[in-house]
């Protein structure tokens, strides 16, 4: 336990010391520009762990806010990275590592956007230029990184759980100690942190929540619970802690800078201040208080953390906190490129990058747009990646066909399936690590039932920096085993947007996988087409047929273009005919077009794809052939697959992580020499 | 829309109806046995749609219930089947019914147990005894069954997504027709359900909900918002609905036959009566309201239909009403046997099952107890299956370390990765289709930082009568493909024992996946053992060694007693010399003895596996062997996978759907016939 006026052991000290603080300025400097020179931080220089807090004094405190968001502002200028949500919590993850004794005191952060401050703090402040580059620090907390950072996480609403986890295994141990977890307003959209809550009341933990309420989350908190947040704003309430941790409802003092959105205003029945949901759970609720105002933070968070029982505190800030821009369009800044050589301090960084191709996520907005033109029967679904999927544009056009749930995976799922058995067509637009949240949902909501619904699966395969905790690479697996389910994986953009065409107008569960980014940079041609389902194309025969080596490269999706390219060198070293096939179904499978290239004579047959090798799509083919290729019980063809091996790939930059999973050209023709050998 | 005095077209006739029909007695009979013959029900005998139900006065639909009731019972004595709940829903049945037009109007059940009254009056009342047979009635609604079940459900917590969804599409089609959904209150405490009440109220969505409290879950409602239902009731006060629609606060009616148990009594804080918490996420409430009272719910969900937005209408029911037995043991009547031939009709069903063997959840309970008295790192989680997961022995040696955490798997799953941060070992029991529902946070919070948790899967591989919805048979594809997990799969009862130890001692992530019900009838041999990680046996060798075809039969789990009993058959019939590998592992296969046998000059190979074929267990046999065996390279022998083929498997008895599946000896038999020609 750490010794200072704000520790335990001397509350009345605290209390008093509290009070005058209360008097020192609370919001410090706000930065208009990114420092592209690293800027003078004396104090944050002096932070080699949270135990070197202990002698700051509050105002100590607050120039140290200052000092480290200037440091974040700089790095991200450097690296890139998230931005938003770090800059909101500066003075929470100062007051955090200032009262509690991490690491013997458990700090849980939920969705790691918000934990490059505590990453500063503990230990990382050097390596924070390294964030999200290959062998740097993570984007996320990752308990490999760091003995501070308790529980890893990439995906929403997982932080109560965890935390609640360890407050039950350390009182089970009789070990007292604190666990804090810090939980967003759009996390808590997601249903596993309403479970969470739920069994902490009934288990009576002593865990301390704080609710990071920046009144939005990456597009826009919505729903019933925002608009509870927005009551507890307007009712001009609030619930203060006494000293000795007692509620007391008074007044809501004066909190100069938010602005927040008055939500819902056309509703019925508004609901009244006494309809806490946090109290009508059973947590004892504190709050709301200014989240950038640390003496305030210092008072509450001290008192708060003595009190037994499941606590949620509710603090207000304000994303993009302390930079001007930020504050302005905290959506256009939640997360930042890094700065381009010669770019202006003060122009957005993420404004003028060029566009050479379209992304994945573009071409999925673009054919939303042109269908729903054509076909009102079109419906469309997020869990709150309304920007990231790329549907800002439909959701503009068609602002009575669009569907943001919020964060809430499974829901999203069951939603579609309920709208298709009304005679309405749903896409559900949703990332392939995400999909992992509604995969129970999928099977026995939509697939049992062979409902009418589309899933556009975004960010499959490898995705860069975001790493392990965003990479789609088990959905072949988990989808091809579930019945009536079809899979399409596009060679490029204009493949994707006839795909997605395809497996709108079939009458069943389907889905088209595609990646993050660009892909090759094919042009889409209109009108959209519909492809025959289940049929793969021969994309290129290289070399001559009366080579003694006849190789199949069954390419799926992403892995087309690296086939094709494998092919070429293949075919000159090695003096062997290539066949380069573009698969584009992983269900159903093209055996036909397998069975006229087995009898074609190929001697050898490789599958590719940007997934793990277990399960994957090369399995599929495996278990055409074996069980059920008549052609090869007669050939009996070698083969290999390539894919991504069975370990969770680090972050690193895209082309990195293929090249570390022997997927790039390179790696591609290295596997193909050593099957031919 | 119907024509009756209380449809909306009269409502003032409806409502002087339903005053003086508060007259009539609310409750109707209580039965004190399951009747043996089929009882004499005129009134229900002329239904045979739900509109026969318009002309009847409020005195008959009272008698009704009472027809019905007691139908249900001889039903379930003849069938066996659901019970508690499908009693306690019989008046919200015909009342829902009566006032709404379906299947014009969409009436959505959430989990199937309450389905059965539902069944009977929607024109399937004389096949209700074929229920969960082969070809007869699932237990749960199926769109394929009948036009008036709206949406398929086997799994919790779906109904207000899935009508959310059609309320929606109906709204943007002009379509007015009503969309209510009946949630009970243990599935509320499922994530998904707050997903969807947070969507319902952003969109504003027309959406009536019943929450059907009937105060315990499968095993008991718990946790803060079964403590939020208990103060609700302990309030005392009733929020009634107006002519107008608009919430009166009132004292509550007496409600006789209701002793709801006090909860919590303990608890610092009680919330109050105005923290309501569908209130504060924006619903419109009523409630609470006897359901078993015909008139009381004709008047208000007349109403409360007609009242714009999402709106909840709370009710009370009991489990097992009309019932004796069965009110007084809602947890034993949950689900019954059908009655044997000479049992006196007063005995519960149930109790005098006799039990040859273990259940494989029987021998999980035992190792839990067993290993928790040596180890007291042991903590075990369930998602509201104590009892079906055999831990009611150790939940009542070990209370402290047994957490039952609610319908809520996503949590479990997190819940148990942030206990073993802190250096406890949990066990998470599961069953496998349940883990559907914790996948993201399987791979995320538990493999991906390789955290010591131990998976007890449950009802693995086909369920027998429950059917398709709680198959567990995609476990070893969406498990295989995640890095870290090991994947047991015991022979029979004894081996499970074992592998629950061997599991539970690795330090890391770890599945043990076994079968619903009784296995061999292995007894088990203590000390528990520690098994050799990956390690397969070779269960027996039939055959001369010098037969010219040697076959290797590879089997997982339930499969080597199968696999066991067809060689015999195969190697007499066909001279072959046969090898049957009970492979125990599927994640890591044992690849030395697999190069072992195929150096034996193994010929054929099949791989047998109660899981789907895509991406099973056959598949990592067929990638190991393509990709990495240099003996297979050489002898190249032919390969078959034998499992469940790309559809879902329909409700019948298990060995009816193994033989549909060729799972049973003959169906395996006969495809290694095909593989051996």
């Amino acid at each position: 336990m750490q010794q200072s006026p704000y520790s335990p052991q001397s509350q009345s000290v605290s209390a008093s010391a509290t009070t005058s603080a209360v008097q020192l300025p609370s919001l410090q400097q706000t930065y208009t520009a990114i420092p592209r020179v690293r800027p003078q931080t004396p104090l944050l220089d002096s932070i080699d762990t949270p135990a070197d807090l202990n002698a700051f004094s509050s105002a100590q405190l607050i120039a140290l806010a200052d000092e480290l968001r200037l440091f974040l502002l700089y790095s991200a200028g450097q690296s890139g990275g998230h931005f938003g949500a770090n800059l909101g919590v500066v003075e929470l993850t100062i007051v955090l590592h200032y009262l509690l004794d991490a690491p013997h005191d458990q700090i849980v952060w939920d969705v790691g956007h918000q934990a490059y401050a505590h990453k500063v703090l503990t230990g990382r402040r050097d390596q924070l230029g390294s964030i999200r580059a290959k062998d740097g620090l993570t984007a996320f907390p990752e308990r490999a990184e760091s003995v501070y950072d308790t529980f890893g996480v990439g995906h929403s609403s997982t932080s109560i759980s965890a935390g609640l986890g360890m407050s039950l295994a350390l009182r089970y141990q009789g070990r007292p100690q604190t666990v804090a977890c810090i939980i967003g307003d759009g996390a808590m959209t997601g249903g596993m942190a309403f479970e969470a809550m739920n069994d902490a009341v009934q288990q009576d933990a002593d865990l301390l929540v704080i609710l990071n309420d920046n009144d939005m989350s990456i597009s826009c908190s919505i729903g019933g619970f925002s608009r509870h947040l927005a009551m507890l704003w307007e009712s001009g309430y609030q619930v203060d802690i006494s000293d000795s941790g007692q509620p007391i409802v008074c007044q809501r003092p004066d909190m100069q800078g938010f602005d927040r959105r008055k939500r819902h205003k056309e509703m019925r029945d508004v609901p009244q201040l006494e309809d806490n949901l946090f109290k009508a759970i059973g947590f004892t609720y504190f709050g709301p208080f200014d989240g950038h105002n640390i003496p305030e933070l210092l008072r509450v968070l001290l008192l708060a953390k003595q009190v037994k029982g499941p606590v949620l505190v509710h603090v207000y800030t304000t994303k993009g906190k302390g930079f001007a821009p930020a504050e302005l369009d905290p959506v256009g800044y939640h997360a930042i490129s890094k700065l381009p050589d010669e770019q202006p301090h003060d122009t957005p960084p993420a404004a003028k990058k060029s566009q050479p191709a379209l992304k994945y996520s573009q071409v999925f907005g673009q054919f939303l747009c042109d269908k729903a033109h054509e076909d009102d029967k079109l419906l469309a679904i997020t869990p709150a990646m309304e920007e990231g999927s790329g549907m800002t544009d439909f959701a503009r056009q068609f602002p009575e066909r669009f569907f943001d749930v919020a964060i809430a995976e499974q829901h999203a799922v069951t939603l579609a399936a309920g709208m298709a058995t009304q005679g309405v067509k749903p896409i559900v637009a949703i990332y392939s690590t995400f999909l992992q949240r509604g995969y129970d949902q999928l099977i026995h909501d939509v697939a049992l039932q062979d409902l009418d619904v589309t899933f556009a699966i975004d960010r499959a395969g490898l995705v860069g920096e975001d790493g392990a905790t965003h990479a789609g690479v088990f959905d072949f697996a988990f989808l091809r085993c579930v019945p009536n389910m079809l899979i399409a994986a596009p060679k490029d953009e204009n493949e994707c947007y006839h795909l997605l065409n395809t497996c709108y107008e079939y009458q069943g569960c389907t889905a088209v996988r595609y990646p993050r980014g660009v892909g090759t940079g094919a042009a889409i041609e209109r009108p959209a087409q519909t492809y025959d389902i289940g049929k793969a194309m021969i994309e290129s025969v290289v070399g001559r047929d009366d080579a003694p080596l006849k190789l199949a490269l069954l390419a799926f999706g992403s892995m087309v273009a690296a086939a094709y390219s494998a092919a070429q060198d293949i075919a000159q070293q090695l003096h062997c005919q290539v066949h380069v096939v573009n698969m584009r179904w992983v269900k159903p499978l093209d055996t036909v077009l397998l069975e006229e290239i087995l009898a074609d004579g190929i001697t050898h047959i490789a599958t590719l794809e940007e997934h793990m090798l277990m399960g994957g799509a090369g399995s599929a083919v495996n278990e055409y052939l074996l069980n059920e290729s008549a052609a090869f019980k007669h050939h009996r063809p070698a083969i290999c697959n390539i894919g991504i091996p069975d370990r969770f790939i680090a972050h690193g930059a895209p082309a990195e992580q293929m090249a570390d999973c022997g997927l790039d050209v390179a790696g591609v023709v290295s596997q193909l020499k050593q099957l031919l050998k």
